[in-house]
C-alpha cells in the first residue's frame, strides 16, 4: 500500500503538488528492475531471496562475541545447507564448483543486504582465503586444500596485510626461508611491525591461513609469495606451536567479523605448501617461476586476487541503493513546516534542498550500478578464461581500482547524507542507515586504500599516454598532431583515455562546442576532455622526473600527486557516465528511457558542476554557459520529482531488504491519524481558535 | 618522547626531509595553547583535567544498558562530588550557582572529550531541562524546581520534539488545556505523531520533564508553552498514571544516553506548573503575557534556549581537534611506500595528498575555534545581562545557528577524513576516531537541523537587507547607490552583511582588485562580496513572492531555497574567517603569528577555491588569477608541513584526552625496531640478496 503512495497513478494526481507541468512519462518499474538484474538474473534473485530471510539478517542487539558466532553460523548455512551453493560458483567444477566467476560475484555482492559482516566474513573465506589457494596454487594443491576451505571445515584467514604495511604489500616483513635439510619453509615474523593485522577470521575462527611472506632460498629473496599455514588446532582452537595472535577487538563497524593479528615464530611448513603456481622451490632450494620478471610476477599474483575489489564495488553500489531507498521513501511521506496547502505541511521531497541532497545521488548510484555491470563483464571475461588476455587483465585491474575507489567513497557520503536527510529518525538504529554507514566505512581503505588505488589508476593513464606518445614529436605542435592522429584512429577506442583523444578534436569544433549541455555528446566531450587534459598536463609535468636524481624526482612527483588523483577520479567519472549512457540503449520502454535520460543528464551535469571551475579556468565553458549548468540541473531535479520513488523501487529492494521502520509507510499512517483528529475537531467545532488569528480579527 | 618526534628542534633537522627551505619560524606551542584557552582559562583547565580522569572516560566495552548507568553515575559525580560545581555555573547565585553562563559553557563543552554521551546527557539535565525552568520559569518556580534539577535528585527530560515535528516546534500536537474547575492543566497527546521523541533521560532515568504543548484556555490556543510534569515515581521508577513511554533503543552513537518517547493521556498538572515567565494563566483561565505578539513570544521562549546550539558548536570544534590531533600525530610517524631515502619509507605527511586531506582542516578548525570564542562572548554578554539587548539576542541566535550548522557538519567530514587517513588503524575502536564520529553524527540534526538553521540565517540576512533597502530606490541604479552609501556609513559595521557592503566598494577599486590573494583584505573582499551578492540576488528574486498567491510564493521560494542556504554558508565562512583574522592580532610571538597567518591564508584560500566557479562566473576572479589559487594553497601547505604537530599540540589535548593507540608514539617505536633488525642483517651479512638486484647485476 504505502510503497505506491508516492508513485504516479494513471493520470498524475501527484502533479498538483509540484505545480502545473506537461504530461510526464512513467517509469516501467518492473521492466527496469528486470534490466537491473543484469547478466545473471537468477543468481541475483536467489541471493536477494536469501537476504530477505531473517536467519541471515544483522541482529543489532548482539554483543560483538555473539555477532561473530551468528555470522559463522550463517556461513555454515551458506556452505552446507544452501543446495544451490552460490558461494562455490567460482571454484572448479571438478571440486563441486561452477567455474562461473561472474555469477558468483553477482550473488555474493547481495550478501551486504543481509549483513555486511556476513559479506565480508564470507569474502574472507571464499573470496580471499580460498581464492588464494585457487589462483596461486597448482591443480594438486587445489585438489588437496580447496575442499576444506570451500565447505568451511577449515575456516581461514588471508594473512597479507601487516601492521607496518597496508597497501604496500611488496614491502612486508614476514619471511619464509627455505630449509633444504628438512624441505620446509620457516615462516617468521621478525619484528612487531611485521605482525599480520586486520585479518578476518584470525581473532577467533581460523584454523589455517594463506600467509604472504618474502620467499628466501639460497640467500636470495624472490619477493612476496603465499604459503598455506595451519594456525589453530581445530579441536581445541588453541594456536599451534609458534603461532600467536591478538584480537583487534571492537571496530567502527563489521562487528560480526573477528578481525585479528597473527605472528609466526619460526613456524615450519612443508615445501609443498608454498602455493606454487607462480613460483616454486625444488627440494634442493632452487627457485623457478613461469614469470621471469620479479615485478611482473608480483603484480600477476596480486592481480589474480582482484575479485575482492570488484565485489566491494558491487556491495558499495548496493548499500547506496539501500540508504537512498530508505531516505527517499521517507522523504516522499514526511511532511514538515507549513506550505501553500491549508491542511497539509510540505512533503520533504517538495523542498528544493531535499531534492538537491538526494536526487543527484540517485543518478550517481545508477551510474555506479551500470559501471559495475560492465566491470563484472570484464571480470567474467578474464576469469572464466573466455577473453583472458594480458590487456584485458590490465584493464580489469585499472577499472576495478578506479570504480572501487569511487563507489566506496561515494557510499559513505551518500549514507551520511541519507542519515541527515532523515533527521533524528535517521540516527535510530532501527532505521538502518547508521548501521550501514558504520559497516561500509572500512570499504574505503581495505582491499587497497582508495587514494593509493586512484594513484595506481593515474599512473596507468599517464603510462598509456607516454607509451602512445613515444615516437611522436615532443614539441607542442607535434603533440597536438599526435592527439589528432590518435583520435582519427578508430581502432584506438578501448580505454577511456583513448576515447578522450576523440573528445579533444570534437571540442575544437565550434558547432559542437556550442551544443546544448543536455546533449550527450557535449557531456561526453566535456568529461573526456577533462581526463585527457589533466593526464596530458601531469604527464608533461612528470617528464623531468625521469632524468632527475631521486630527491628531485620525489619532489616533482609530490608536486603532481594531487593532480594525479584528480586524473583518476575524472577517468572514473567518464567510465561511469559512459556506462550509464550505454545502458540507456538497452531500455525498451520509452517513458523509462526518457526519465533515465534525465537522470543521466543530472549525473553528467553534476559532474561538470562539481568541476565547473576547471572548465572555466581552462576555457572549456564560457561564464555564460557555466551559469546555466546549475539552473538546468535544478530544472531536471524538479522534473524527476514524481519519479523518485519509482527510481528507488526499481532497484528491487522490498521491506525485508530495507528493514527500516521509517521506510515502511508508518509515517503516512501517523499523518493520516493526525489529519483525522484535526478534521474531527473542525467538524464538531471543538477546535480552539488561535490567539494569532483572534488578534488579526480584532485588528 | 614521541610527541616531539616531529616537532622542529632548535635548528631544523626536519627540513632535510622536505628539501631545502628558508629558515622557518617556530610555533610557541605553550603560548598559543594559553591563548586558545580563551576567556575562562581556569574553567577550561578544570574541565580538561576532569576529562583526563578515567572515571569520566567512555568505556567502549559496555552494553547500551551498562553505558547508560555509567553515564548517570558520572553525572552524579558532576552534581555532587565536584566541589567546583562547574555544571551549576549558569544558575543563580542564590541557588548555589555562579550566574556565569559563558564560563559554564566553556567548561561544559570539554565534556565531549570524556564521552560525548556524558556531554549530551549532562546537556539534557543542566542545559535543557534545568535551563527551561531557569529561563521560562518565574523566580518562585526557579526556587521551587531548580534545586532538584541542579543536584540531579530529579533527573529530567526536555520534552519538546515530537515524532511528527522535529525542527518545526510551532506545529507540535501536544495540548495543555486549562481546567478552571480544578485549576489544572490537562496535558494530552492526541495522536501518535504527537508523541515526544528522541528525549534524553526519557527511556530510563527521568522522573520529571519540561513538556512543550499548545496552551489552550477558554477555547483559545495561545501557542507553545512549557510545563513541568512529573513522569515517573522516583521510588519505583514506574511511569505515573497517564504517562507512557518507549525506549528509542540503539542509536548510531551516544549509546550512553537513554533516549526515549513519552506520551500523555490527560495528565493533570497544577496551574502553577506552567513555566510562566512569558505567559501565565489566572485561576479563572485568563491568559496574560508580557509579550503581546504570539509570534515574538514564541521566538523569545525558544531563543532563551540558544545555549544548546552554542555548546554544540564548541563540542564540534573540540571533536574536530581530537580527530585531527590523532590523525596528524599518526601521519607524522607512519611511513609507507619507498621514498628517495635508501633506508626509510616516506612519512605520510610528506605526501601532498595527505597534506591536502588534513591541513586545510586544521586551518578550518582554528577558524571554528576562534569563531566559537566570539560566539561565547556574545552569549555571555546576553545571558549575563551585561549587554542584553534585543539586537544582541538576535545576533546571538543568528550567529549560533550559522556556526552550529557549519561546525557540526564540518566535524563529521573531518572525522571521516581522519579515519580514512589512518587506514585500517583508523577503523579500530581503540584508535577512537570512529567512536567520535558515531557520537557526533546526531549533532548535525539535533538542536535544529543544520539545513533548517541555515535557512533561518539566510532569512535573517535577506530580511536585514530588505530593511536596509527600505527607502532606497528599487531600481538597479538606486540599489547600487544604496550599497555604496551604506558602505560609507562607518556605523554600520555590526553584522557580517554590513561589512559585506564595504567589500563591494573595495572590489571596485582596481588597485585593490589586483592585490595578491595572500593579502588579507583581498580575501575579506572576496568572501564578503560573495555573501552580499548572493543575499542581494536572492532578495531580488524573492521580491515577487510578497505579492503572489501562496502557491506561486511557495514556488518562488522553492526555486531560491538552495541559494538561500548558500548565502548562509557564505555568511558563516566570512564570520569564521573574520574571527580567525581578528585573533591573529592577539598573537604576540612573531613566529607563531607568521605560521598562523599562513594557516589563515589556507583557510581563506580554500574557501575561495571551494567556490572558485562562483568567483569566475561572476567575474570576481580572472581565469588567470583563479589558476593561482590552488598552487598558492599547495605552497602554503608545504610551508606548514614542519608545523603540523605543533599546531595540533597547541590545542592542549594530551594522551589522556586523545586516548588513541596510534597517537601514542607506538608506530615510531615499531619502525625503530624494524630499522634495527634490517641494520643488524646488513651488519652481519645475513641479509638476503633480492632477486631483482641479482637480475640487474647479471643482465
Amino acid at each position: 500500500m504505502t510503497t505506491t503512495s508516492d508513485r504516479l497513478p494513471a493520470a498524475g494526481a501527484d502533479q498538483a503538488a509540484t505545480g502545473p507541468t506537461k504530461p510526464t512519462p512513467r517509469v516501467d518499474v518492473h521492466g527496469l528492475s528486470e534490466q537491473l538484474l543484469g547478466r545473471w538474473p537468477e543468481w541475483r534473485r536467489h541471493a536477494r531471496a536469501r537476504s530477505a530471510d531473517p536467519v541471515f539478517w544483522k541482529d543489532e542487539s548482539l554483543s560483538m562475541a555473539e555477532h561473530r558466532e551468528r555470522v559463522l553460523e550463517q556461513m555454515r548455512r551458506l556452505a552446507t545447507e544452501d543446495e544451490k551453493h552460490q558461494v562455490w560458483l567460482a571454484f572448479p567444477e571438478r571440486l563441486g564448483g561452477g567455474d562461473a566467476p561472474g555469477a558468483n560475484l553477482a550473488g555474493f555482492e547481495e550478501l551486504v543486504v543481509a549483513d555486511p559482516s556476513l559479506q565480508i566474513k564470507a569474502g574472507v573465506q571464499w573470496g580471499l582465503f580460498s581464492s588464494a589457494i585457487l589462483h596461486l596454487g597448482t591443480p594438486d594443491q587445489q585438489d588437496r586444500l580447496l575442499p576444506g576451505a570451500m565447505d568451511l571445515s577449515v575456516p581461514g584467514a588471508f594473512a597479507m596485510t601487516e601492521i607496518g604495511h597496508g597497501s604496500d604489500v611488496a614491502s612486508i616483513g614476514t619471511t619464509a626461508t627455505y630449509d633444504p635439510d628438512t624441505e620446509e619453509f620457516v615462516i617468521h615474523t621478525p619484528f612487531r611491525a611485521a605482525w599480520k593485522d586486520y585479518l578476518g577470521n584470525a581473532a577467533a575462527h581460523a584454523t589455517a591461513a594463506t600467509v604472504f611472506a618474502q620467499l628466501i632460498t639460497n640467500g636470495v629473496n624472490h619477493g612476496v609469495h603465499c604459503f598455506y599455514v595451519p594456525v589453530r588446532d581445530p579441536e581445541t582452537m588453541e594456536f599451534l606451536p609458534g603461532v600467536s595472535g591478538e584480537d583487534d577487538g571492537l571496530k567502527g563497524g563489521l562487528r560480526g567479523v573477528d578481525n585479528g593479528r597473527l605472528a609466526f615464530d619460526h613456524v615450519r611448513v612443508p615445501r609443498t605448501d608454498l602455493l606454487a603456481r607462480y613460483g616454486a622451490v625444488a627440494a634442493d632450494g632452487t627457485y623457478s617461476s613461469p614469470i621471469d620478471s620479479p615485478g611482473r610476477r608480483f603484480f600477476t599474483m596480486l592481480g589474480s586476487l582482484v575479485q575482492g575489489r570488484v565485489s566491494l564495488d558491487g556491495a558499495a553500489s548496493t548499500a547506496s541503493k539501500l540508504g537512498l531507498a530508505i531516505a527517499v521513501r521517507y522523504a516522499a511521506e514526511r511532511r514538515q513546516f507549513t506550505s501553500s496547502s491549508p491542511v497539509d505541511e510540505t512533503v520533504l521531497l517538495d523542498y528544493a534542498t531535499h531534492r538537491r541532497r538526494l536526487f543527484p545521488r540517485i543518478a550517481e548510484t545508477y551510474a555506479t550500478h551500470f559501471a559495475h555491470d560492465r566491470l563484472l563483464d570484464l571480470f567474467d571475461d578474464v576469469f572464466s578464461g573466455a577473453k583472458d588476455t594480458p590487456e584485458n587483465r590490465e584493464d580489469l585491474e585499472t577499472t576495478a581500482a578506479a570504480l572501487k575507489a569511487t563507489s566506496t567513497t561515494f557510499v559513505l557520503e551518500t549514507l551520511q547524507e541519507c542519515r541527515v536527510a532523515c533527521g533524528g529518525a535517521g540516527f535510530i538504529t532501527s532505521n538502518r542507515i547508521t548501521s550501514l554507514h558504520h559497516d561500509m566505512d572500512v570499504y574505503a581503505t581495505f582491499e587497497g586504500d582508495n587514494t593509493v588505488l586512484l594513484q595506481l589508476v593515474a599512473k596507468r593513464l599517464v603510462g598509456d599516454y607516454a607509451k602512445e606518445l613515444k615516437g611522436a614529436t615532443s614539441t607542442p605542435a607535434g603533440l597536438a598532431r599526435f592527439v589528432v592522429d590518435q583520435a582519427a584512429d578508430a581502432a584506438l577506442h578501448r580505454t577511456g583515455l583513448r576515447r578522450a583523444g576523440q573528445a579533444i578534436v570534437d571540442a575544437g569544433d565550434p558547432r559542437r562546442a556550442a551544443g546544448h549541455l543536455r546533449d550527450a555528446d557535449t557531456q561526453r566531450e566535456l568529461l573526456a576532455d577533462r581526463v585527457a587534459t589533466i593526464v596530458e598536463d601531469v604527464a608533461m609535468a612528470l617528464r623531468p622526473a625521469q632524468k632527475a636524481d631521486p630527491a628531485t624526482a620525489a619532489r616533482i612527483f609530490d608536486e603532481n600527486q594531487v593532480q594525479l588523483v584528480e586524473a583518476a577520479k575524472a577517468h572514473a567519472d567518464l567510465l561511469r557516465w559512459s556506462a550509464f549512457t550505454d545502458a540507456l540503449e538497452q531500455v525498451a520502454d520509452p517513458g523509462t528511457r526518457r526519465v533515465l535520460t534525465w537522470l543521466r543528464d543530472v549525473f553528467g551535469l553534476t559532474l561538470i558542476e562539481r568541476n565547473l571551475a576547471w572548465y572555466l579556468v581552462n576555457g572549456r565553458l564560457s561564464a555564460q554557459r557555466a551559469r546555466t549548468v546549475t539552473s538546468y540541473v535544478d530544472r531536471l531535479l524538479d522534473r524527476l520529482r514524481p519519479h523518485a520513488v519509482d527510481l528507488v523501487d526499481a532497484w528491487g529492494y522490498g521491506p525485508d531488504h530495507l528493514r527500516a521502520v521509517i521506510a515502511s509507510g508508518v509515517e503516512a499512517e501517523r499523518q493520516e491519524e493526525a489529519r483525522a483528529y484535526y478534521a474531527r475537531q473542525r467538524a464538531d467545532g471543538s477546535a480552539p481558535v488561535s490567539e494569532k488569528s483572534l488578534k488579526k480579527k480584532r485588528g
